[in-house]
């Protein structure tokens, strides 16, 4: 396999786990650990990074043992996201974000047109931004374009753990990016990242789907062997169907 | 976890897999190790087991550290299999074996009647079955009630490799099994596998879907994991699915 | 399209509807209407066709326009249910049946041992007999070959409104076939039959769908333009699914 | 049933079809009787309105019984559209227009940023547009508030007949929409259409399932009961799902 590169940074897992939902900093540590995951994204709205009189985050996680990847869940307008990311990094130094501009909180659906606007910002500004986005191909051909250094689609709607609805459209943005592309929302239990991972994706972030199930930590583990089963069994070339159909019915290619 | 047990024997790994259509038993045997089964099924009238001047299975795969489970494939009446699984046990000493009573070679669908009376001869006979099986739930119960040590429904056509095509009937077999319930051909990639364990299946046997991917060793690696994710995830509890539908509206329900 | 005929009578709606669940014989007579339906299937045991004393189903439904089917359900050994049809075929005459041998109340699935001696001994009695079983194309070859006028597979266990879970087992019984195929049990709703008519079915026999629908006559019309729309698509001939994976890469037949 | 209504004029189908892919405008006129459309969707760039040396659309669809409603097939800027549509009225007097704004010849999906801009054009400029869209939510928002009279996403890639790939998105589109949401791209066979129209969809236009079907006259009929199947089981509200799956296992809920 080729390793899994996001901005010249490169990792030996393929899945990326959040920090929304758990019990406790402790627990989403003992998910970290199981799950494997070299990356973990911080909604920087939500979770405590400098207050040190309430629990902290890095108290449990080690900064310099995982990449923490701030992200802006939370923000509903471009300018919104781009304030929050600077001071971010004024204070953290980070410079590797995940950008999301969301729209309706019904759905949590990516504002694609602010999305993109975004995007151009921060990478003026010198950051290097992986995308929050819908599974429109033509967008994530134009975040990629603006320089996005992954491209991140929304497999279902976020905590709605649904599995990935449209495996088209994530085909269609893998056949045409250079840059990883993860699935980003939408997983709601292992064989959903498995076949994330077989549709051929760079990798998978979940949140709910280890955060809310009944053993967070068994979960975790789950999901570190569902991520590689899908990038081996990607990689390994799957058998052919076979459909069973009398080629002289007019049933054959019904099914 | 509880540990995976089959007529009193118990093993680590969960995943059972074959001797059909490798290029070689020097792949077969790869593939094994990089599967971590402890199970492999010998089909009696296929594979070489005694003629030494021909290449033999036993020369790559050692019998004493892998369970041997000679089957019948190739059988369409329950008279053959049983005469089959007799001299295997003269010969081989083996007494754990797994019944397969075809009909059709169009679909290689098990005949039912024929199995369940197999079955009674043979356990009769004081061999331990496994039962290769459609998924009637029907069947199953009467199998187990004539003691069978495992079911063994299919999840498609085998060798079709289209996956579970009934997950109602496997969970129906399994909410009313006592003895363990190891999903028996149709598994096409890595997923599938992950979906059968989810299902709460004990156990996936599977062929085609490792020796005909493009890379049988890799896909047999990557099912090593898909198996240990599907336990896993099913062990966890997966979180609920949220669906989004307006409760007051008619769409509720729908989706 | 040629005629849907079934053991020598000839019908211009594929579609067969049901008596229970219904809030009124009224409601049953104009469901019944609005379906188009010309065979109405009548659970013996269950609606009332001569105590007088009573409401009964003949003063809103008149046999003389409609086809009367009688059915076992809710016998749960052959002899109940070949008792059960010689009663009625005493008092009304009735020679063409629908016979159900039922094993599990949990999820009413047929018990196709009983089944099938069931159908042997009403065929030897002089019945025409249509015969609901399991989607087991072994078993449906077997009924078919004891001179079954029809077979009658379930899509998913009745009541449950799931849909066709096995359209692969139906398939596969309907190439097989020379007698009608009519899906019965599992129609949840209006294109749960058209899907069932796009596999090749001759028919589609529903109960709960309609019965249970909010308002039932207006799904008993759904299902009338449901099914003929799904058999002249069958007859049609579908257009082939184009996939757009890039034959050259890696993706191709994944999906 | 409330009657379908677009930008002011009441139709009593609610399907749309097209004129692309027919052996010959004879075949395309009857398909469009069979189908009871009465609306028919002419790419001004691909049909021959106006020399009449050639055979001409108008002479076997008369304009006066059926709405032509000129679309922008082959555009892939907003000013290609804007023209091709002012040039259309002009000619032929159509103020009601189908936009699309394609963008990738790979999958022909709209631009949705250019689809936007040329909607606001057009709609200044006085015409009443239907809007070939993404199935993204938001976008949808965007259109109906920048005044299309129609919302049109689309259910797979056009031509593929794969049928709705995401009906999460869809459901979301028709809850939030005020203006008619009609399914545009992807229906292959009948019961693509039913499951659209039980979404909850106002209509589906399809060309490419009755244009390429074996026999494109019979599937234009199908068509017709399909879309009335859907939209009548929609309104009569199907029944509950059953899962069968026992409350106290750890399958509850899995399936």
């Amino acid at each position: 396999d080729r390793p899994f590169t996001v901005a010249g940074r490169t990792f030996n897992s393929r899945l990326i786990i959040g920090t929304g939902k758990y019990k406790s900093y402790a627990q989403n540590a003992e998910a970290l650990a199981a799950s494997g995951a070299e990356i973990i994204t911080v909604a920087l709205r939500r979770v405590n990074l400098s207050d040190s009189s309430q629990p902290m985050l890095v108290d449990h996680i080690d900064p310099k043992k995982v990449t923490f990847l701030p992200n802006t869940a939370g923000c509903f307008t471009g300018e919104d996201a781009v304030r929050t990311l600077r001071l971010a990094r004024e204070a953290g130094g980070w410079n590797l974000v995940k950008l999301e501009v969301l729209s309706d909180p019904k759905h949590l659906y990516p504002e694609m047109e602010e999305t993109l606007r975004a995007t151009k910002l921060l990478i003026e500004d010198g950051f290097d931004v992986m995308v929050y986005c819908s599974d429109d191909p033509v967008y994530a051909r134009k975040l990629e374009d603006a320089g996005a250094c992954a491209i991140m689609p929304l497999g279902a709607p976020i905590g709605s753990g649904l599995g990935i609805q449209n495996p088209v459209n994530i085909r269609l943005i893998i056949e045409a990016a250079k840059v990883p592309v993860i699935v980003d929302a939408g997983v709601g239990t292992a064989s959903d990242a498995t076949i994330a991972m077989e549709l051929g994706c760079d990798g998978v972030l979940m949140n709910t789907a280890i955060a809310e199930a009944k053993d967070p930590v068994r979960m975790a583990r789950a999901m570190k062997h569902a991520v590689i089963a899908g990038r081996e069994s990607y990689l390994a070339g799957r058998m052919a169907k076979k459909r069973y159909a009398d080629p002289s019915s007019p049933l054959a290619g019904l099914i």
